[in-house]
């Protein structure tokens, strides 16, 4: 059972590089960019209120990170969020990007992010309304 | 009387410089993604069938751009897209970046666009189904 | 008479677009990596001292700009930056991106830039000091 | 012992992100451009005769990378280009990016690429020439 954010992506004519093939870099300014989806029109708060005002931000701390088919220009393509793991502090999400219509994973990550308050960057427990709101993308087993 | 392409524009986290905000070289890029929107949602047909299937491209040779406001994270914004002029071989595109509150055009920009030939990189009169769409968004006085 | 800042721009593997070509919109970036680039070697006070120590800021408010020839991934390029005109608390930079083995310009942009007072964001005149750097790169008749 | 491949890099002011820090998607774009620079002034092949007239491209498959310490603009660092473990057609580059005053590796990602023929895609050994020029920043333990 899973419980993960979906929207779709749009490769864009600049997200691929000179080979032809959407430029590896840019996977994680996508899965970012689906992040920020997901704060905005999954949980309904949007992420500049989340680091702007509520003050907790999420620093990448670690990526693991499978690429396993290239994406071309004009590939309909969606993007997963989903949250894997908690730490106290922590959180580690999952991200795929998966071609709609056959289904594939071309690239999947697991980012750990630390879970900040933005005046001072120390790591905290989240607050309960973003734990409510992480706990809403878990993936279950 | 105007007729333009408007999109929601999201602002994202990596969006700003280090002054805090819109980093002005990226309103280019996001001219091109509402370019993008506009022939898969305002047209019809997704633009990699435009230069992968027409062969018809649209290298950028002259711009005149203001920038009148800042832009910041969380701003509601949105790009309208337009052709303000045409020429037998190029096209004048109209872009505004506008904050969906006040209204306020934060920047505008003139691109011409040379139209070519893919495969030739050619300037080539654009065919008639191409022509229409441009039409469809032509700016009247 | 001429006194612009020259810096070699390598073409990256990732500046390309979909259509083999340096992305347009990334020129505007080249440009500001090369400014970046003159304070540190050609004025010898890197940026981040300017913006952040002297709060001094340059936000783009004008962009002229004409595309000529298309840049690949490889071509051996320079960037040249001037200063082309004073205003009281503007400059207009030039740029061009040249060709170092044709000395083709591929690229050239006039950009305005205000001069601001980085706490406050207004404009004010450049400092006696920033306005020597400016000067030593004017561009003579 | 070691002997990897050293650039310095200079954080741009657009590398940070709207929580004045490295945007961490960036890295990998740093990471590659520090690729690039190893092929032209380590090897003395640029990357494009490599990808372009040699056909060997060298998709990334897999990354694993902790970041430790932001880095912020105006930091002075460098990073560091190393192989760390060779596969039949596959290559595991080590990447740092240190902070040139203190030593301090602010982020490491072990990338591990495929090694391809860029008419087919397929995975290929590595031809001579370039197999040395891996060699030559083998990390020895």
């Amino acid at each position: 059972m899973r419980a993960m954010f979906v929207t779709p992506y749009a490769v864009r004519f600049a997200d691929v590089d000179n080979a032809g093939i959407f430029y590896y870099p840019r996977f994680f300014n996508a899965f970012h960019v689906a992040f920020e989806e997901w704060w905005e029109r999954g949980v309904g708060r949007a992420y500049h209120l989340i680091t702007g005002t509520d003050k907790i931000g999420f620093p990448a701390v670690h990526i693991e990170c499978d690429f396993r088919k290239p994406v071309t220009f004009g590939d309909p393509m969606e993007i997963r969020v989903g949250v894997k793991k908690f730490g106290r502090t922590s959180v580690v999400f999952r991200y795929e990007i998966v071609h709609r219509g056959t289904g594939a994973v071309h690239c999947h990550a697991d980012i750990t992010k630390a879970v900040v308050d933005m005046s001072t960057w120390k790591p905290v427990v989240p607050p309960p309304a973003i734990r409510k709101a992480l706990e809403s993308i878990a993936i279950k087993a």
